[in-house]
């Protein structure tokens, strides 16, 4: 998984049905040392997380897994990160 | 998911039948801050997007999910994008 | 899916049995503004490309949709390109 | 596989329920020459890594492989490195 | 699939119990002209590869279709490389 922070959200009226109610959260991802990256990812969110939070985000077949196997997505988030201990 | 703006089309006639109908759409994914990077990105379209939108674009295994399980495409518009909200 | 041009072959003659038969083409990947790319890809090829021609590769799974789920391929040509309209 | 250094742990109270009880491991993997990257990863870990443990990963479906179907992830740790052997 | 070159192995002890018996095979990836790029990769081998061949190596799900559905794998070799014909 990856860590990102949720920076925003995005809007889109016209989509595939099945999408209907998905929440779409606009992630920076995080690199070493947690500083954001410049990679930009969509990830659906069922969780709740705001602007701010810190994300765990599953690609691939694990967003389906997460959030249900119809849903043509390759993103979701699966928690909200408390605490980093790096060492 | 990723963001991407559709700038163009691909046309290939000699192609896989089960392609037969498909629209390629020519993407240029978002970086950080919503600039286009280098990355080029071909995904089939079925929602009727146009040069100039931005789009949400799943890869991988969702680009089936979201246009049929015998397509051979690893890329799909899933939705027009109407605003994107950035902190 | 992305744009690559066809630059040489691969001959492997010790490999996977399922492999027996299949041809391995070499390619370069394109980046923005169809520039190649320093990206290097093997792709199963059955439409019968040619060293120069622009094709489009289906990776990860889609490959297999692509030339039969039983092939242990991570990438396959599927059409070859006639045309692309950049904006 | 791609090899990581486990720096740390991440806590996520707020998750999706199926990952109960899964230990999130802070990554970076390494590159050329062993060296550390920039890339942070988060692995779920039922071996018991330590802080400082070279890791092996295995990323996409493969983390499911590992460590049950039904979980919602895309990286597990699959086994600690005691040797590596560079020519 | 990837190029790479054999440059070493990795031994790991205390594994997932699905994982015995097989080699661990690291490999750096070849870039264009066929130069070792940063890139390292560990890949399991059953063909019986040695330090300095080169290789092809499917990954994501491919690796399972080529060494076994139950194995959690990411990445696997499936040819040993005689030549590379590039224009």
């Amino acid at each position: 998984m990856r860590l990102g922070e949720v920076c925003g959200k995005v809007w889109a009226t016209k989509k595939l049905s099945a999408l209907e109610g998905c929440r779409f959260a606009l992630l920076k991802l995080l690199d070493d040392d947690a500083k954001l990256s410049q990679e930009l990812l969509i990830a659906v969110d069922h969780i709740g997380s705001g602007v701010g939070d810190t994300v765990l985000v599953a690609q691939y077949g694990a967003a389906r897994v997460a959030l249900g196997e119809n849903l043509p997505i390759d993103a979701a988030i699966i928690g909200i990160v408390d605490s980093i201990e790096m060492n």
